[in-house]
């Protein structure tokens, strides 16, 4: 592959030099041979001036290629549309998977959307126009329309005519979707079983009836779950009469499982979304600065909390040295039972029953944690400080705060499951604070207790 | 789809029922015509004695269906196998494709590995023997052998005759790899092109010569990266010198995609890995309580650097109250920049001089971080203790500790991936940790440094 590396370096170089000498059919010999996704790269990459030039060189069929490819880069799509042709931007959007249309469109506003639909060709644009329709992370904004279907009363050989003409503009052309008269959607058949099977067979005969399909509705993160599962490459979308709507390729589905779970990432760090693109400092600073922010005023209230007992830390400063311990162990094991739980949300394993089963086999879990970590704590710091009353007190806080912070853990994601918000916003740093305000209640409410034990 | 799940439901009760009351017929009637998905998920559910019924009414070849749809469930392998008669079991193991024969392999000991190769028919013992030499989480540990492979001298209509006879058994026939005679590999053809073009063209006519293949050794992250940018359904998998040794399918890049996610989300949390099954607390609390202790006793050292400033907190207890706020800021801004550092290693997008612009990026940002918190702070905390002195002293520990702490998470793992150690087992914790006893050290040095002031 570092072959493939170098050799890609080299007609890069190549490519750049024929941009700049304006030879056209040197840059398009070369260019054209790449793959489209090293088409986007190379683009990506140039400055506003080579862009222009690039334009001239390439027809609207040709840059709707590089265009499907181009991927982190959703708020460059205004800029290089607006550096095009108006008719010539519209002509390659028209030419675009319309999925990926879609998404370049929804990054516009609507007069913009308005005018390049209107330049565009009809069909086109009415494809486009329907899919712009369905709300975000929805099986129908993933979608594409550009699918084979036949009818049942067809033969093999039949379809394999009807795909051979379709096969060029489909977006796959591996399964085959068998739909009635009023277009509802009643079978499938895949192209390996079309290959297989007798070219005078019937398509009723060999099609499998008992079709997979997502509703339009349906949260694309549930529709890539079940691609997953099933391992399809594709599955078709239907309204809830059932009437094929749309396809769903399983490359579109791998972007959704990479997007989600590093947006669960991004939460668990407290980070909005994870900016791997090369952003100046105040770019980065701007996004992590809100959570920091009301992070200060979380750690402030904690903070005015502990001032509340000012008056034990003054009588038994020591105290003060296990605060970021027990502080600390309550976000970590708090964490913990958060990641399960967000998981256990985002993989769909989560019926009624196994709702109070998760929070009593979290319970359970922080008592044994809790136990365990609370003796090794109460032996430690009875031989480091030769005091057992404060190393029991430093011990049943662990025991305690370790309990209450797993349950609580476990119980915020679920709630807010319940409450339709996304769990994975209840992210690391919220749950630690909250189980920093429950650990310092139980340390210094226990302190102030058993104050005479300790002076 | 409700009502798929309604449906499936009460087949999955007419299938119990079918099993107690040992009808054979109506059983297989059900269960062959479920996906194999579905059979899987029905069968891990049954107890020992139904799943040993379920043995005697399917074919080996049936049961290699289930079995290469089980999932999650890998430490369950070794007992499934244990319940079969051992003929039966090798059967299944040979039925496989290779891939998933050898992830259940790989879950038992070589003994058992060992006799149940010697019991299997002699090609699919062969397939499997040279597959079980690949390292795991290599592409040659996740590729298949079953692939379709053609001459270049042949004809579309040729190849298509090899691709009728082979597709019941190739794991993909959607790219047909296109080989010299010493079997390396010097092209690739789709099936759409197979079909768009005439019966009597030349395979090397027709064949795309820019193929697209990843080493044996290639890491499997590094694999689903390249299908993910390139949308490949399949990869060819070539040795040093170019030979053709397998194929690699996007089902399995989707599954890989999801472990790498969630394995890097788990480490962020301070879980080797997430459970989502339903094992009891005393599993859970075994799998959480190894880093619990570890970060037990990193706190008890956070403890006993505190405990060296126990004459300073003696004369002004009112800095306890601000370790919390101060070490979880430290915390906070760590984990975040750790978050962005991990992901643009996970994404390979890391040459030689993006690894010092991103920490002085860093830097930047923690000092633009660190400065509008730590007025924040200032202002605060003057108001709340009408004490300037105070006020100064947590706000420029803000600054000190956010600078340094923003720095240090994106470093620490950058550091770990030149040592080529996971950076992901960086994890928050410990990035947590170690920002907290720089944190304590800034504050307390601090106060101490200033304490005429502060009295």
């Amino acid at each position: 592959m570092s072959d493939e590396r170098e050799k890609l370096e080299l007609e890069e170089e190549a490519l750049l030099s024929a941009l700049s000498s304006h030879s056209v059919d040197e840059f398009r010999k070369i260019y054209l041979e790449l793959h489209p996704y090293d088409q986007a790269k190379f683009f990506v990459k140039l400055d506003e001036h080579d862009r222009s030039t690039l334009y001239t060189y390439l027809s609207p069929e040709e840059m709707a290629a590089v265009f499907e490819n181009i991927k982190d880069e959703d708020d460059q799509y205004e800029t290089y549309l607006s550096e095009m042709d108006p008719t010539f931007a519209a002509n390659m959007l028209g030419q675009m998977y319309a999925d990926d249309a879609v998404d370049v469109l929804n990054e516009l506003n609507k007069d913009q959307v308005a005018s390049y639909l209107t330049i565009m060709d009809d069909e086109a644009a009415e494809e486009i126009r329907e899919l712009l329709h369905y709300e975000e992370y929805t099986a129908g904004s993933i979608m594409t329309t550009e699918y084979i279907s036949i009818h049942a009363n067809q033969t093999v050989h039949s379809a394999m005519q009807i795909l051979k003409n379709e096969a060029p503009n489909a977006e796959t052309i591996y399964y085959i979707y068998v739909i009635d008269k009023d277009k509802k959607l009643v079978g499938v058949i895949s192209l390996r079983d079309l290959i297989i099977n007798e070219p005078d067979e019937m398509i009723s005969e060999v099609m499998n009836e008992r079709v997979y399909s997502v509703s339009v509705a349906e949260d694309q993160e549930e529709v890539a779950r079940k691609m997953k599962d099933y391992n399809f490459l594709a599955v078709p979308v239907i309204d809830f009469q059932g009437h094929l709507l749309g396809i769903i390729t399983v490359d579109d589905i791998v972007d959704v499982i990479d997007e989600e779970a590093s947006d669960d990432y991004s939460k668990l760090a407290a980070i909005s979304d994870v900016d791997s693109n090369d952003r100046g400092p105040l770019t980065a600073a701007k996004k992590r600065l809100p959570w920091l922010i009301i992070l200060l005023f979380l750690g402030m209230f904690t903070a005015s909390l502990i001032g509340r007992f000012e008056e034990t830390l003054d009588k038994v400063a020591i105290l003060a040295v296990f605060i970021p311990l027990i502080a600390g162990m309550a976000g970590n094991t708090g964490t913990q039972a958060l990641a399960v739980a967000v998981r256990r949300i985002a993989v769909g394993d989560l019926e009624d029953q196994s709702t109070i089963k998760m929070i009593v086999r979290e319970a359970g879990t922080g008592l044994i944690t809790g136990t365990i970590c609370g003796v090794v704590v109460t032996l430690i710091v009875f031989i480091w400080q030769e005091d057992i009353f404060l190393g029991l007190l430093v011990g049943i806080s662990i025991l305690a705060t370790l309990t209450v912070a797993t349950i609580a853990g476990a119980f915020i994601p679920l709630i807010m499951h319940r409450l339709k918000v996304d769990p994975a916003v209840a992210s690391g740093p919220f749950i630690t604070t909250i189980n920093d305000i429950i650990s310092i209640l139980i340390y210094f409410g226990m302190a102030t207790l058993f104050m005479q034990y300790l002076i």
